[in-house]
Formats: structure tokens, sequence, C-alpha cells
């Protein structure tokens, strides 16, 4: 939907963002009190389609086994929005829409959003809904961010948050590794200065934000599971080349990671919600005491942390923890045993399955909506 | 030196490289029995310059601390020994080199080096110097890899082997990043397919490069040290500009890594030694079985290894040390506790500095050399 002018999305840095566009799916009905809304968070490179099939790639939502009627986050009881982050390309306001003042792509003429921001757009359509509180806020990775900055900036709208492999600040190594992906694109000369939209569909910086993405896709994964997955597996052959072609499997995936990516993200959204996410830090917007972004919320937590996450760390969700307990909060802690890296969160593990169906249960209960005991297909084998 | 044409250096790959050319420093004086000498290997982007000034950059030696007169590796005692390796831009015969059969520089035409081809080149100056047996070989991170081929590929030929923050094999993360900064440089037009030494100094693929160098340089640090030393402090600035200039120190830091370092190293060079690493696996030479490789071996072994270090990690440094005891081999293993990451072993690490000390006295008593109490200003403060 299109916000109207006299409504824009007011920034951080003080600018103003309109008209607003925003991209979103819905999954399951809005209850006749509006009680059973759950949102849920897209992280970097994702988008809306967290149960619909992606028109673009023509993949499957990316969390379809998590949502979904009987599903764990059950659309047969609950309305799930899922919103394309501000500053995005999945439809939302971003640098490739259209900047009025000029009927030109916004380019790098686009202002600089905040998770915050991103937040404060998904507020004004579920104000546009008519929704007063959220039952849930659930996202992984940049999803948890936004999570985390719903409870702190909305501390009366959201019943329930689960914020998972995530953390409440962005990290020097975290940031180290966003700016060699920014720097990969710049460095391309077909990014130029973020103007390449008049270039065609493959004019844009591709070659440079492919070099980000395999770098960013390394650090998704943990090293057990790359050498599980890879090792030092050759590619089609038995022995080494000594050449530069992809020798090895891991290779051949990373440039595989590389190239279909450029397909289906804009280079100029990947420098912008990077930036987002090495601004976001909740502690510093509370004077440096993470606890005092907690005082006053009323919302029930459950943070989950994957041991082999080594871009948001069990420590990082530790401090989350301590701090939401430092301020009263509620807050259950599950930190869940997987080599698999920070992706843990996208796949189909076990413990957090369990673990969002039993939180989830409790705060239904809490609310007097219905429970997983109405769909039985339910569980962590279901 | 440079070895005339009928001397040529034997690849991996079957290919023969003549003339070879090795750029090389010695320091101290070998004694009359040439018993005393010891190789130092350097590391992926460093060079002979140990302990003398690096004429290109003016800085001074990259072990200046470790190596020199009454300092741990004495050349008061030792005659030591560094060599630039084949494929590198230190000197030594590499891709800027001319290729005799065009009269041009190699570029890609290069033939692939390997690990055991560095070392290979290291024994045609040694026999050249009439230097039967190595007292000791001593590297870091690809110069401990150095060492590793040395003892397993001359196992006559090396008294003592101190392999520091290495490992026996690339494993598929490393390999990872390393392909990272491969396509990097590739993606840079300004590579022209690795043929750009006509186009002048600031020619080559400087940005590409720089862009690589920034991927490699967060894998030398711990997230501990990028923490301490930076954390999300900003550059000159009280508050973020919401643009993309370099906001936090990281990132300014990093840059200011990928920039100097075009300055120092040829983007061809980058591509060959990083190859070289990730063809590294002794195991794979002996059918998969590291200890294999060390059978008959009879070189005593100090293996070091860096808590923080999650570029070669402890556990691969334990796997070396089991392997070696498996094939009745001698060595001891020190794990020097330290947050500093990979690079912690081009510091003045206390506890590196003492084990050094401890295990090159102890062998030197097995030779008949003199040991560091001829020299009272050794120690750990010394």
């Amino acid at each position: 939907m299109t916000f109207p002018d006299d409504q824009p999305l007011v920034l951080d840095s003080g600018q103003t963002l309109a008209p607003l566009t925003l991209a979103f799916e819905t999954y399951g009905s809005l209850n006749a009190d509006k009680s059973n809304a759950i949102v849920i968070c897209h992280a970097l490179t994702l988008d809306q389609h967290v149960a619909s099939n992606n028109p673009l790639t023509g993949k499957p939502g990316w969390w379809n086994s998590m949502v979904g009627p009987g599903n764990i986050i059950d659309t047969d009881r609950f309305f799930v929005i899922c919103v394309n982050v501000v500053g995005g390309c999945g439809g939302s306001t971003g640098p490739a829409s259209i900047n009025p003042a000029t009927g030109k792509p916004w380019g790098t003429d686009f202002p600089v959003i905040t998770i915050h921001d991103m937040v404060r757009a998904q507020v004004m359509l579920i104000d546009h809904l008519g929704i007063d509180q959220l039952f849930a806020v659930i996202g992984g990775s940049m999803g948890g961010m936004q999570v985390l900055a719903w409870a702190v900036d909305y501390p009366t709208r959201v019943h329930a948050a689960i914020p998972i492999a995530t953390s409440y600040y962005h990290s020097a190594q975290n940031i180290a590794f966003h700016e060699v992906g920014r720097q990969a694109v710049m460095a391309d000369p077909d990014w130029r200065g973020g103007d390449y939209y008049d270039a065609g569909l493959d004019g844009g910086p591709r070659k440079g934000l492919a070099v980000a993405r395999m770098a960013a896709h390394i650090t998704y994964l943990s090293e057990a599971a790359l050498t599980r997955k890879f090792g030092r597996s050759l590619q089609d052959r038995e022995k080494v080349t000594y050449g530069f072609d992809a020798d090895f499997q891991v290779e051949s995936y990373l440039r595989h990671q590389g190239i279909t990516f450029v397909d289906r993200f804009d280079a100029n959204a990947y420098l912008y919600i990077t930036r987002a996410m090495d601004y976001f830090d909740l502690a510093a917007d509370h004077n440096g005491h993470l606890a005092s972004a907690f005082e006053g919320v009323q919302t029930r937590f459950c943070v989950i942390s994957f041991t082999s996450d080594w871009l948001y760390s069990t420590a990082e969700a530790r401090t989350i923890v301590k701090a939401l307990n430092a301020a009263g909060g509620n807050v259950s802690f599950v930190e869940i045993e997987s080599d698999k890296g920070h992706d843990a969160f996208l796949l189909d593990e076990p413990e957090m399955i369990a673990t969002l169906n039993g939180f989830l249960d409790a705060r239904a209960r809490d609310c007097g909506l219905p429970t997983s005991a109405a769909t039985p297909n339910i569980g962590v084998d279901g």
C-alpha cells in the first residue's frame, strides 16, 4: 500500500519519506478483537514472502515450514503480517524507488534509514489495520533487531517478542564485514555512484555485489558446517587443476551464492540495509545502558541463540537477557546446540520449533487465544 | 640470486621455472661446520625483510623484536636466512617477473605454485650455501605451512621445526575467504585478466585488491581484539553522519589497511600465493593420513597456537601434534592464551617468546651450539 503524501515516514536522520509504499504479505485472518496479529520481521536479504512463493525467484517462502495452516506459526489461529523493510528492494520504498523531487530513482540520494525507521514504517501499517497490540513480533538476524526495536520503541504494543539469532548492537567485527561488502559494491565501476538504474537489467554493479554476498555468506555458516558440507572436496574432478577455476566445491558454492544473489537484490538496497544494521545499538540509544532501553517494557521475551552462530553469538543474546532481567523484564532464554551457524534460524531446528511452540502456546493462553492443542499436527515432528 | 637456466625449479604442477631468482636476506654468520642456520619462512603478505628495513615501505623488519643480536632468534649465535617465496612480489620470481618466452611479465601465464614449491626453491638456496642440515625452520601462518613442508619433504635436513599459528591443511572456511579475495581482484576491470603491468604504477586492480585485503584482515584479528581496539567508536565525530562515509573507526582502519596494502603488493602475486595456501593439505599428500606424512621424521617440533586464532585454530594445531605423536615424532605443544587473534604471532607475546627461547636453547644444547646463557639480555622481558 502507499500512504498519502501527508503521512510521511519520519526518519531518525530527521528527513522524511513520502509517499511511503509498503509491500507486505498477510496470512490467516485478523480476529474480531484484532488480538491475534503476529508481525514477522525479515532478515537483510529476505523479503515479505515468508510463507508464499516469491514471484521474482519462484522460490517458496523463506519460512514456509514455520508459517502456515497447522504450522508452528499457525495461520489458522494467527494473522501473520510480513512487511518488506523500507530501504529494501521487495516493493517497499527504497533507493530504487522514484524520487518524487526528480522523477528518477533515488539512488544514493535516498535517505539513510535505521532499524527503528523500518519498525516505524511497520507501525504505520499496523495503525492502518487498526491493530492496537500485536500478539507477537518474531524475527531472526536483522529481523531480531526489529523485534527488539518494536518492544523498546512501542512498549505497550507488543505482547510477546521472539528475537532469534540476533544482537542488541552491531559489533566491530560485524561492521567490518559489512564495510567489506559495501566497498566491494562501490569499487565496481558499474555502481556509478549508485546511479546505475538507467543501465538496464544487467547494468548494475553485479560483480561487486556478488563479492559482497560471498563474503557475507561465509559469516552465515559455521566453520563446522562448511567442513561438513564441502570440506576440501573437489568440483567434478579428481585432482586440482593448478589454476584459478573453482577447483574446490566450496569455491563453486560461494560463486553460485554471489551470482544468484545479484539477480534478486538491488545493490543500493544492500548498502542501505547493511548501514541500518551497523547503526543499530540499543544501548547507545539509552546512554550506553541496555537495561535502560528495556525499562518499563511489559513484553514477554523469548530470546533464542545458536551455539555455532559467530555472527550474533550466544554471548550477545545473554547480554540482552541480563539487561531484561536487570530491567525487571520477563524473559525466557534458549541456547540451541547446533553446528549450522547463523543460518540455523532459517532451518527446521527441532529445538527452535519446540521452543517457539511452547512459548507461543503460553502467550496464547495469556491472551485467551486458541493454542496448538486445537491443531494436533503441531509438534517437533509436525 | 639467480640460478642458471640449467637449474630450473621443478614444480608440483609438472612445469619448470627458469631462470629462478630468489630474493633473500641473511643475518648473522654461518659457523664453520654450517650447523647454526635458521630459515624463517614468511607469511602470505610478508617478505624476506624479517629483521631489516623494507626498502619499499621504509618500515622495520616484521619480526625485528624477535630476530637480531641478543634477541630470541639471536643473530650473534645463529645464521638467519629469510627467502621471499617464489610466486611472490618481493624480488623472487613471480607473476610480475619477465617470462623469458615472451619478454613480458608472466601475469596469469605464471605457473601455479604450491607451498612445497616454495620450500623446494629454498632448498636450492640452502644447497647453494652448502648447508646440509638446518638448525631450525621457523614460521607463522603460511610460514608455518612451509615449516611443516620442510620437515616432511626433507626429513633429514631440519633439526628443529617451529610451526606457529598454522595448520596442516586449508579448511573450507579458509579457502572460502581466499576465494572472496581472488574474486574481488578478478572483478576489478583494471585486473585485465592479470595483464595490467603495462598500465603503470597505479594501473593495477587497486580497488579489488584493497577489498580482498579488507576481507582477509578481519580474519587476522579476533572479535575481542576488534572490540577492544575499536568497538563502535566513531571516527572524529560525535554522531553518525547518516551516510556512507567511514563513520566508525573500524571502517576507517579497514579502508586504510586496504589502501596501504596495494602500494606494497602485486595483485597477481596475491592470487598465486592464496592459491598455494588453498592447495596445502599434508594429509591428502599421504593418502589422507597426516601421521603418515610424519613417518620417519627425526625433526624436533615445537607447535604453537593462540586461543583466539580462528583462522588456524588450536584444534588444527592439536591435530598436527596428535599425528606427530602417532608417528612416534618428538613434539612440544604450547597453546598461548591471547585475545589478539591470528596476528598474535607477529606481536611480542611473552609466552611465545619464552617458549621459543626455551625450545631453541634445548635444541642448541642438542647440537653443541651456544645457548642464550651466553647473551644475558634474552628473556621474556629482554
